[in-house]
Order: structure tokens, then C-alpha cells, then sequence
């Protein structure tokens, strides 16, 4: 296993398109899949609770995306954590719907922008030492 | 998409052997990769917080793993949430290590039982509408 510095974490998580969104709901950690898009130093999440009342706006939340293969064990994790909001505004909302295509299924979705206070990223490399990553896996 | 039912999800939990752990530290989510292993109704995570000396013991825990093909977009997603407790005794620890060999790395791992109040499965399927999992992926 090697560290993973923030900036390569936030390369290889660009290179996926979803993830896990971890969001604390009445003091019960909840996960679900989620699509997002790696934009500067933001993480952009396109949320679904399925048929949950509420989003976490202004709340730190957490974001995991992983390449781990169940057959061989290898591959990247990468971890975000920090203050997400839901992004409100009309026009950013049109822009972020055209950025991407989101196709994890779920009605009710919201755009979150979260600001990475926390990156964590390891690279969990065979007994060769080569990097799962290093073949854009 | 379709909804698994609870026995569905269980049984397609026990043929992977990773997934991710979330707990509240400090009103903070948490998610860590872990090994896992199915026994009758329980959850068995081989958890490794890293440097952190609490591990969530008698706190409510949620478990997620899937299949989600990066590329296919298909698969299956899996979501256990409920109580969960260190093991401590001494000889269920030395069973649970015998039991499987945890692969992920993490330095402190404990044991922990969770015993899952909801079960969310879903499953992802194609446009001819064969599931992934029938696959054996």
C-alpha cells in the first residue's frame, strides 16, 4: 500500500465517474451510490436519497470512489471530506446538468458542491510494485 | 433498476469480500474500505480506522458494497445499517481470523458485529435486462 498525495487523489477520482456520498442523517451515517464530477478543487455530487426529505446543505459530508477489484485486490481508494451545500442557484444547476450525465438511478437528486477539507488517497499495488492506476483501470 | 429483496442482498453481500464501513466520529462521517464476511443475519467487518483509537462499539454502522462496473454502469448495490459491537472475546476473535483473511491494509483492525436493522439492495440491469449478477460479477 502507498499514500496517495491530494493532488493524484484528485486526478484518479476524475478518471471515475461515481462514488459513495456519506452524509450523518439524524446522528445515523447513511450511503448511498452517487454520480460526480471532479471540477478545480471541488467535488461535485449529484445526490440521491432516494425518498429522503432532506439534503445535507452547509453539513460535512464524505465521498469515496475506489477502483479496488474483488478478483485481485487492487487498485486506488480515494476519500473526500469536507462542507458540501446544494447547489440552488438555476443557472449553475442548467451547467452542472449539462456537465454530466448522471445515470446512478434515483428521483429527487440535488447538486451538492463540497470543498475537501480532508483528502485521503492510497494505491493498494501488487507484489510486483506495479499500480493498478498505471494501467488506467 | 430494481429493489433486492432482503434475502437477495444478503446473499449477494456474502460472494464479495470487501466493501465500505461508515460511522459518526465526532458528528463527522467516516468511510474506511473493509473486508467483511456474512454469518446468518450478521455482518462481520474486519475494520481499520487507521491511526484512530475508537472504534464505534454499541453505535449504529452502515456497510456498503457493490458490483458497479465503472464501465458497464451495472451491477449491484447493497446497504446494511444497524448496531454494531467490538468483538472481544478472545476466541471469537482467533474464529473470525481463521474464518477469513483480511486483505486490506490497516494497522489497529478490530473485529465488529453488526446486526443490520435495514437492508437496502439494488440492482442494476441492462437494457435487455440481465442483471450483471447473474454473471457471477
Amino acid at each position: 500500500m502507498r499514500e496517495l498525495t491530494d493532488g493524484d487523489s484528485l486526478r484518479l477520482l476524475a478518471t471515475v465517474r461515481f462514488g459513495r456520498m456519506v452524509v450523518n442523517r439524524h446522528s445515523v451515517p447513511m450511503i448511498r451510490p452517487a454520480n460526480h464530477l471532479v471540477e478545480g478543487d471541488d467535488l461535485i455530487i449529484y445526490a440521491s436519497l432516494g425518498g429522503a426529505p432532506l439534503y445535507p446543505d452547509r453539513q460535512v459530508v464524505a465521498y469515496e470512489a475506489d477502483t479496488i477489484d474483488h478478483e485481485t485486490q487492487l487498485g486506488w481508494c480515494v476519500i473526500l471530506t469536507g462542507p458540501a451545500e446544494v447547489v440552488g442557484d438555476d443557472e449553475e444547476v442548467a451547467r452542472y446538468e449539462r456537465l454530466t450525465d448522471p445515470w446512478l438511478p434515483g428521483a429527487r437528486r440535488r447538486i451538492l458542491r463540497m470543498c475537501p477539507d480532508v483528502v485521503t488517497g492510497i494505491e493498494l499495488v501488487g507484489a510486483a510494485g506495479v499500480p493498478r492506476s498505471a494501467n488506467g483501470s
